[in-house]
């Protein structure tokens, strides 16, 4: 970086100015608020941490956040250790009974995915909560262990006023499409690759 | 969804058998242990929230934890006040001084970006913190308030026994090419460009 000079800085705050002036006309044309229908999707890390830290800020506004977890029901990780000794910051319920390939059993995932979706419409209907993040519910969706006509039947008649984010990869088409914030998580570059063990912090 | 036959699960279970298998051995050779130098760029939304997430995480495991945040300082935003609601779980620091369209002192944002480089020295050299996330460092690298040369010059000496995570979008390739784990946010559909303002809990 070079020393920059009077005239650079008169230059460069001019500028900022416009950009604000931009910017602030742009937002005065957002004036919807509601409840979003969130998807985070992709084959990049990051999709369920993410909905993490959004119910951390949630949290820092008053809000009320309950999380399902879908698939990670028989591991240790670091969400589930910090939210059940924590229990008065959200409603955290691990659902799921790990991925298909540690049960081995269809029908009993089926059953754990049905249970975990009728506790996930009771708090979508919930007026008490703000903001409902169902966990890795895309993969039960992929695998046809959920049926999407029926979730994306009751999402249509969801309550407004209240945030729901999806996570996993591999998001239905009928999700993407009703859903009002979508980010494709893509992977760049992936420790696992290098020979890396999954890291506690990072990727549980 | 179809009633599934006793055959067809029993077919499932078998395919679910080998996919076990599989990750097994990929897991096996999975051997490496440290600190992983972590990228979140793009121009999705979910970069933050994701690094908030993965200190969830590491909290779970009892790991200490730092934010320096580089450009909000000026905003409320979900995040400060949780953590500040909450200063035992980590340290949060916020360095900036909103994004510099706010504040148009070019002179004035380089000096706070360089108080909040030390700072995040001091955090990275600290043996006490194991996760330390540079909230939009990305930013200020790219409007060059600071110099990639010299950042990129201490992260290669860094202590590897701990996790680094830097967000923000446009993230220098120097930066991409040393970091051991890179997730690109890809913006799907963004609910601004439907005339959504932005909303508590998830953009803030």
């Amino acid at each position: 970086m070079t020393e920059s000079s009077g005239d650079q800085h008169a230059k460069h705050n001019a500028r900022m100015k416009r950009v604000q002036a931009a910017r602030a006309k742009m937002q005065a044309r957002r004036t919807i608020e509601r409840g979003l229908l969130i998807v985070h999707t992709g084959n990049g890390k990051g999709k369920s941490s993410s909905a993490f830290g959004m119910a951390i800020r949630s949290l820092g506004w008053g809000m009320k956040v309950a999380v399902v977890q879908y698939v990670k029901g028989s591991w240790e990780t670091g969400e589930k250790n910090f939210f059940q000794a924590n229990p008065d910051l959200l409603t955290f319920e691990v659902m799921g009974d790990g991925f298909t390939w540690d049960t081995q059993d269809r029908a009993q995932d089926i059953a754990a995915a049905k249970a975990a979706w009728e506790r996930s419409k009771e708090l979508i209907m919930n007026p008490e909560y703000d903001f409902i993040i169902l966990d890795e519910l895309n993969i039960v969706l992929r695998d046809d262990t959920l049926d999407i006509g029926e979730i994306a039947e009751f999402l249509k008649q969801r309550p407004l006023e209240k945030h729901i984010c999806i996570t996993g990869r591999n998001a239905k088409p009928e999700l993407i499409e009703m859903a009002d914030l979508v980010t494709e998580f893509e992977e760049v570059k992936h420790p696992f690759k290098a020979g890396f063990k999954a890291q506690k912090g990072v990727e549980y």
